[in-house]
């Protein structure tokens, strides 16, 4: 019998979302009538801008004629696309990247799950503890752990404790490792990353040749404009990083799919004793792997980048960070504990009492008919804590808090 | 400084279409006025069915309000694109396949290069020779190769040779091997599989313990009723079988992207001893790393199923196929050596006198300003032939032949 990939096998439970919609569905057929407000999986609700919809009718339109129609686009995605991102998302926070140094993609879970792909099996990683499972999962898959403890923890992974100490952000480790992955704003804690902390993170993995995954699907959401918005604003960081970035949360895309990674020339790995461009074996996976994004698509995704997308868009991120706002003010009436939510859209809350995350979880779903992320389900340094998600009505959202505030 | 998979630097070449492009490329640079005729990459040149594009225009319009927006979707697609699935490409020709056996994809480029992530990275496996270069590339990729020998194969893949002799379809190997890639109709000779072929080897399969990795991405341009469609046709197929199916070239969708992966619940493979189901396995690989097709897309796939978007469809494989008509008699004319163009929207030629695959390549693009494939791409029993793809405008086609007939 054919030999499966027994790394699998060490995952310690279904993925973390395909899990709460198991128990949010056993509620549901247990309770019919219940009417759930969902600030779990931080899915958007907002309807895509007029500004991609109209986009998006025009390409198919052209796609129904022979001199409009498009086939197999560039693996890499298209040139209008990847120069409206230079001239729209990086040039005017004074990043210069080129056109060539941007992979779009169809979604950041997939960038940000395939990377590992190409670095050595043996090498070592560092990632934040909570985190976004996929970073961790897809490693373990690909045989870069032992198995979990009882706290979830894989072996041979490097865990960066993030706790209400040090602000839920992580320092860099003490020993050297090859990857780390970084997420600002953070998803789960909805915590931020200064200057100052990039340049201490950048200068670290300069001196330890170590490569810095940085996650920033949820920029767009900062706030406060003295924080960075892509880790390219650093100073060597060109040398160290690469960037994921998304039109999921910002633009609405979480169900039309469109995403990019941005890794610049001057990043360079090691194989078999020479210096090799990291971008030249991702676009190496990347053509043989992936076909390109759907045209129609990244018509949608450079129409979100126009003036009329960005009024769209901004007007959506400016909607549920109001959401983020009733959802700190509400929790903080009644005593809970809240982190993040200022300039991200996830609001970070201590459970009450001593009440476990998962517990907390089903707690919210049975009383108040809220469904909200467990903690735990980030990290072992989840535990005790829950995520509430600002994507969603407003009306909901305010309803949402008001049933904590008087169920529970 | 962070170590690199090595075994990306195994890789014999680019990819196989990237370097024909680069080749076209230059030459265009060089001669700015020729008029090339492309029948290279196999890429679909007609209009998007209509039944598609209503399709595609309704979804957008459902996204537009906050009761018909679609955020994150199924990871497996959406219920209503798999049961027109089950309903309309298999029922038809007598198959039971459970719409909880299907996970739609945006390809089956990327299907079939990462289905084997869930395989042993010590699993064996044997590709026919000529192959899509995917099959290969990724396993080697995975480390499941050793180096390149001087005509592309790679150490302890196990190839098997396809050649007129054998009418370009491969038996089952004398040893076991893990996992075999099948593909019929036949990317690149366009050889086909008889019931009796595909019995032959799932025998085989059942005998030794190996997975069929089923390729039928072309199943829609068989002409010949007596020919399977499906590998799960075929009585046992469900216990060593999986299948690759894409929305690609019959419904035009090479620049939309859609495609699936059917993989039978009594499909299953060892992990430390035990018996586990390769579709778990892919469940948990597809809702770790991706993140669902969009929702226009899947609303498209779906109409390209039904009874208009069926004709329509119907219309651009007959079209397509007499291209193939066109140019196997206009090659046959001139006393080229033709296989395939019958079943297959491929026609596999013998390059005239001694010439090599390459070289011909190069003539071809030369004198006749037309675009093939060189066979020697797709592996060592390719040299000497080459392939045109009957994917072209029909005017371009007849003009292509032509040109082939009087220039070279």
């Amino acid at each position: 019998m054919a030999g499966l990939n027994e790394h699998y096998l060490k995952l310690t439970a279904g993925y973390l979302f395909p899990e709460i919609g198991r128990r949010v569905s056993a509620y549901q057929e247990s309770n019919p009538g219940a009417d759930l407000i969902r600030l779990g999986i931080g899915d958007v609700v907002l309807p895509l801008p007029d500004a991609v919809r109209e986009a998006m009718h025009a390409a198919i339109d052209e796609m129904g004629s022979a001199e409009g129609f498009r086939g197999y686009g560039p693996e890499k995605g298209y040139d209008f696309l990847r120069e409206a991102i230079v001239r729209e998302e990086f040039a005017p926070r004074g990043v210069t990247i080129s056109a060539e140094e941007i992979f779009v993609s169809d979604g950041s879970k997939c960038d940000s799950g395939n990377i590992q792909e190409i670095f050595s099996s043996d090498a070592t990683l560092a990632v934040p503890d909570p985190v976004y499972p996929v970073y961790v999962d897809t490693n373990v898959m690909a045989g870069r752990s032992g198995e979990a403890d009882a706290q979830g923890r894989y072996a041979g992974i490097e865990y960066l404790p993030c706790t209400a100490e040090n602000g839920f952000v992580p320092s860099p480790p003490d020993k050297p490792v090859d990857l780390v992955y970084l997420c600002f704003p953070n998803n789960p804690t909805g915590s931020v990353a200064s200057h100052e902390l990039l340049e201490q993170w950048v200068a670290w993995a300069g001196k330890h040749g170590a490569v810095l995954l940085y996650d920033a699907a949820y920029e767009a959401f900062i706030t406060d404009d003295s924080l960075p918005h892509s880790i390219f604003e650093i100073d060597g960081a060109r040398e160290v990083a690469m960037e994921f970035r998304s039109f999921s949360k910002s633009a609405g895309f979480t169900g039309t799919r469109c995403a990019y990674v941005v890794i610049p020339n001057e990043l360079k790995g090691d194989a078999g004793g020479s210096r090799v461009s990291v971008a030249e074996l991702w676009n190496r996976r990347h053509s043989t792997k992936f076909n390109g994004v759907s045209y129609v698509v990244q018509r949608g995704a450079e129409a979100a980048l126009s003036v009329a997308g960005r009024t769209e868009t901004r007007q959506r991120v400016d909607y549920y960070m109001d959401n983020a706002r009733v959802i700190r003010e509400g929790l903080d009436k009644v005593g809970v504990t809240t982190f993040g939510g200022v300039n991200a859209p996830y609001v970070w809350a201590r459970t009450p009492g001593d009440v476990s995350s998962w517990d907390f979880f089903d707690l919210l779903l049975d009383k108040a008919n809220v469904v909200g992320t467990p903690g735990s389900g980030f990290g072992a340094c989840g535990e005790g804590y829950f995520r509430l998600s600002a994507f969603g009505i407003s009306d909901k959202v305010v309803e949402a808090v008001e049933r904590i505030n008087t169920r529970l």
